[in-house]
């Protein structure tokens, strides 16, 4: 059984406590190992690149060359079917028209005294996209990283993905092809990250780094950041389902495992005001897991992490989701928009009871690359913005000049800064 | 003297990449104090705070209490002459204005299928805003992080600020009370970090944390990202004049001062298509040094990382300038304009021989909160952005997720995740 907590009990405050403090690995063993891959990396380029992938992932990358060219690009694409294939290219198309409607305007004051301020937008040069391997190898992680670097104009989209044992996923290439990926590398873990952040023989250094990854890839990019951008660190996915007693248990309990069959790790959380719908849908839950084909998984996170939160009214339910700030959030309520207004911390809202969280995980348009871990307090989905940043400006004429002088020269004087008086005054006094 | 690199020379591609590869401090020995640091205001709250600031401060926060209070800001207010009371109202007016252009739209694009996709912005709850003590502090800094937080709408916005010996700097706190800060405590370094990340018996933990500090801030400010929020690492100050020989030589020596004078560690550049103006700006820099106030930093900030780079056309300079990626980057040439559009990176750019870099640090409008050490490749001045994060909410109706279901069916069962492909299935069938 998942935990199950009632908000009029006494008890309530400190298990929810516990709940929402859930532990984070502990970093330090692998820091270690992660410090020595990038310091290879920087040492040797390349060959620390050929000789971690023939440890880690198994296969000799000096026989396929480090870099998947079009050739297997095209092989690739070839033998995903049509019906996937339009899928993903619907995938991207809506995916990119949400991404296009980010995009900033520059602006600029033109004050009556000769005195212009504005801001203007750029593209980054040049980005590295890490896509993990393994289980957790997903197109549509593609799309949701690759496609707003795109939409934001960055020339140089460089993805990295591990082959295990030498062997590509059809269907990441294909989202690659999709999505315009200007290079693609066959290498992962911390020596990706440091390839991209430093540069080899072969591969030319990115400005910025973003993308999930294992707690190696984690730990790399939080070694790097500075030198160059990254995202913000990826935990494990987490669900909050918010459900009246007038939904079908079956469908919220369907939905609870959508993310929980993602990882052991991952979190699902159901609030309800109504007692016996709580029963109803763990009952649910449980006659799921057993024709569910990634079984273990889902079930290892429910037990574990997954929860029932029951309270004594709706009217209560805001505060608490705002407390966990959770990365996905379904309001399956007969009137989902007068709540979301009183949602202030969540990654992204699934409004009604026939927009399980799903249907935003590939199509819907949104990014699905959501802060996890409760830091919907202070951070927000993958967008265009991760790929953007702007100049601020400003232009003085002699009169502008005259008008902000006065001031500038007294507080630049008041801090003790004297030259930052003096290049005012000097041009002021025109000596 | 400072260096001169001439890009006609053999050698200039090594000298450029010596020149812009600055070596960062080593981080060790600092991380494993800050770790104790953070660690015992995490065991025992109040009473490391109380115990650091006796070490670090020397005074006893037992007496005056750890909150700066109404009373302490007003008496400080009271201090301040009427003129720079003006000054530091003018300032945060101009800020408040560029800032209030800054925010962003929300959006919701209502498609006919019965699919709604939309962004949300909203404020962060509260944000700590460190202000350093001693040599560096500004006023104008408080104005610059404290305003746009205000823009933002946070409502809850904290300040710490360490004195020194106890004594309160009375221009901090008359901005700090100008810009609105709700909370000051008078507690610095690395301890004041941990308090606004993990909270104390006093003091309630806040979701993000900006400001510059000195190396221990810095390293805390890594420390607990994740945890909370942080901006970007400021680094010591830097300015890029590019020159043509129409300008007054005293002048750009100034300029390039202005930023000299902030810290011994920063980096002051002109760059000029003449080589006889080059040497005229060299000897007027030694012409102002010699009646500066803050001749000792200027100075040792100009011979050790001072810079003049002399190229054979003006048209080979924008690639440099971009290669730099400077945070302050001022254009004296006869059309700005022209040679501004081909700047990729940089984080703020002064437009003209009447705009010196020194107005763009107090009154101009856009915040002097800049990406330092190339940085401005990935990242950006502070803005409103800093204090504000969005939600992107999905709203489908039945005929929404038939239209979009077969697609989402499909790639999620590609990528073997049946829950997810049941949650819309489960809906689609009514069962």
């Amino acid at each position: 059984m998942s935990c199950r907590l009632v908000t009029s009990d006494t008890n309530f405050a400190s298990a929810f406590d516990v709940l929402i403090n859930r532990k984070s690995i502990n970093k330090y063993y692998i820091n270690e190992i992660v410090t020595r891959i990038i310091a290879a990396v920087i040492d040797t380029g390349d060959s620390a690149l050929v000789e971690y992938t023939r440890r880690f992932d198994l296969f000799d990358p000096i026989k396929t060359g480090l870099s998947i060219g079009n050739a297997e690009i095209n092989a690739a694409v070839a033998r995903v079917d049509s019906d996937t294939q339009k899928s993903l290219e619907l995938a991207a198309e809506r995916i990119e028209n949400f991404h296009r409607r980010q995009l900033p305007k520059d602006f600029e004051i033109n004050e009556r005294l000769g005195i212009r301020i504005g801001m203007r937008w750029s593209a980054i040069d040049s980005v590295g996209l890490y896509v993990p391997g393994g289980t957790a190898t997903y197109s549509s992680s593609v799309l949701m990283n690759a496609l707003p670097a795109k939409i934001a104009g960055v020339p140089r989209r460089v993805m990295m993905v591990p082959t295990p044992d030498g062997v590509v996923n059809d269907l990441v290439l294909a989202a690659a092809h999709i999505a315009g990926v200007n290079e693609i590398w066959r290498i992962g873990g911390a020596q990706a990250i440091a390839a991209l952040a430093y540069g080899t023989q072969t591969i030319t250094r990115v400005d910025k780094i973003v993308g999930p990854g294992n707690a190696y890839v984690a730990a790399a990019k939080q070694h790097v950041f500075g030198k160059v951008g990254i995202d913000s660190l990826a935990g494990p996915s987490e669900i909050l389902v918010v459900a009246d007693s007038q939904n079908n248990p079956h469908w919220i309990a369907i939905d609870l495992l959508s993310q929980a069959e993602h990882d052991p790790l991952a979190q699902a959380i159901l609030i309800t005001d109504d007692n016996a719908f709580a029963n109803a849908v763990a009952d649910a839950v449980e006659d799921h897991l057993v024709t569910l084909p990634r079984v273990e998984i889902a079930e290892k996170s429910w037990r574990v992490y997954g929860a029932i939160i029951v309270t004594e009214s709706i009217e209560e339910i805001p505060e608490i989701v705002n407390r966990i700030a959770p990365e996905h959030l379904e309001l399956a309520v007969a009137d989902p928009e007068s709540m979301a207004v009183q949602i202030r911390h969540a990654g992204a809202i699934f409004l009604g009871r026939f927009t399980p969280v799903a249907i935003g995980d590939y199509l819907a348009g949104p990014n699905h690359v959501l802060p996890t871990a409760g830091t919907a307090r202070f951070s927000s989905a993958l967008s265009v913005f991760d790929f953007m940043k702007y100049t601020t400006t400003v232009a003085s004429d002699p009169q502008g000049l005259a008008y902000l002088g006065p001031a500038t020269i007294k507080l630049a004087e008041m801090e003790g800064l004297n030259a930052h008086a003096r290049s005012l005054a000097i041009r002021i006094n025109q000596r």
